[in-house]
């Protein structure tokens, strides 16, 4: 059975606040409000106060001194499922997928990335941040064998579309794209992107707007 | 004198549009249709329409074949300012911060990362993908005496205030902010985030949202 669907633009902002909650506990903190979180991620408290709801936590008994941390830091990972952790496949193992292979605060956020792939004779075998690169061409065998169902794509934009097909085709469900190429899957599979660079698209502009 | 403020959200699709062109040109392609590019894009064409009106460019002469792609590749990079090459420093040389250094990428989209800082002994010295690694502490003395516009953000979390801070005051105009802390600059300094937290937080709620 399916949960609830959640709005994406509360599902984006839950993972700032699980930062200011870690800050706020760093800090020796046990209770914090609504407000003090719209402070500090910078969010309108109304907006706050909605996205916290999703998480179907109360506020503690006291009102004035709103959500117990450790509580609510808990109930928004049991909503975006970082609590469990999910294997998932990266494939393109250039730069930028090798540091993802090293990229610790995957971990935390409930995603384990168990083998890599690449076509590049000199890559496969190797061991890169103790994950594996195999063949590309192993992908589909042993993705369907171990159930995988999440994919990452850190592959050139031009061969992202392949890439994509040869996941759906493997059984996955939800593709990471880190590349700024749209790919076309069927309806039933989740995409999310990456997009360095329409954020650098802005930023340069805006720069080159002030200038 | 400032140039025309050009929408977020046009500025983000560009450079899909720029893939688009990339991989038509490669196929032997010398126009394209707006059409054309909606459909390779995946963006409604009134939209392609309408963000392509902000390059200036005019369609060819002859209006049923659209748009000469080398010309309008070239207005493309004009607008966002992807011709010219801006100097960039990065701080927070770990897993993420290596990667960006070595990120061809980046290059072609007018972003040369000069030097990189961090705050480990280990680290500083060192040469990465050809980027030599300072002190945090030269930042301030060296950003101003080369009048250094864009700084990169890639520490871990909890210390992206204070490296946003050290920025502004070393006269950085622009941040790009790849942790998802919010950071808290003034007015007129541009910030850009590369948040692949909450995209990741979308793609794991949607997942468990389905199973």
């Amino acid at each position: 059975m399916g949960k609830t669907t959640i709005p994406t633009s509360t599902l984006q902002r839950l993972p700032q606040y699980l930062e200011v909650l870690k800050q706020l506990r760093r800090a020796g903190l046990k209770t914090v409000t609504a407000t003090k979180i719209s402070v500090f991620a910078d969010v309108h408290p109304t907006l706050v106060r909605k996205d916290l709801s999703f998480t179907g936590i109360n506020k503690s008994k006291a009102p004035q001194r709103g959500y117990d941390i450790k509580e609510l830091y808990a109930a928004i990972e049991r909503v975006l499922n970082w609590s469990d952790t999910s294997a998932c496949y990266l494939v393109g193992v250039g730069h930028l997928g090798s540091a993802l292979l090293g990229y610790q605060e995957f971990a935390q956020r409930g995603l384990a990335i168990v083998a890599a792939f690449d076509n590049d004779p000199a890559k496969i075998g190797k061991i890169i941040h103790g994950v594996t690169v195999h063949s590309a061409l192993e992908f589909t065998t042993m993705a369907t064998r171990n159930h995988i169902s999440i994919g990452i794509i850190t592959v050139p934009p031009e061969s992202a579309q392949l890439i994509a097909d040869i996941m759906v085709h493997s059984g996955i469900k939800a593709i990471w794209n880190f590349t700024p190429q749209k790919i076309i899957v069927p309806p039933d599979i989740i995409v999310e992107y990456v997009d360095m660079f329409a954020s650098l698209a802005v930023l340069s502009r805006r720069l080159a707007e002030r200038d």
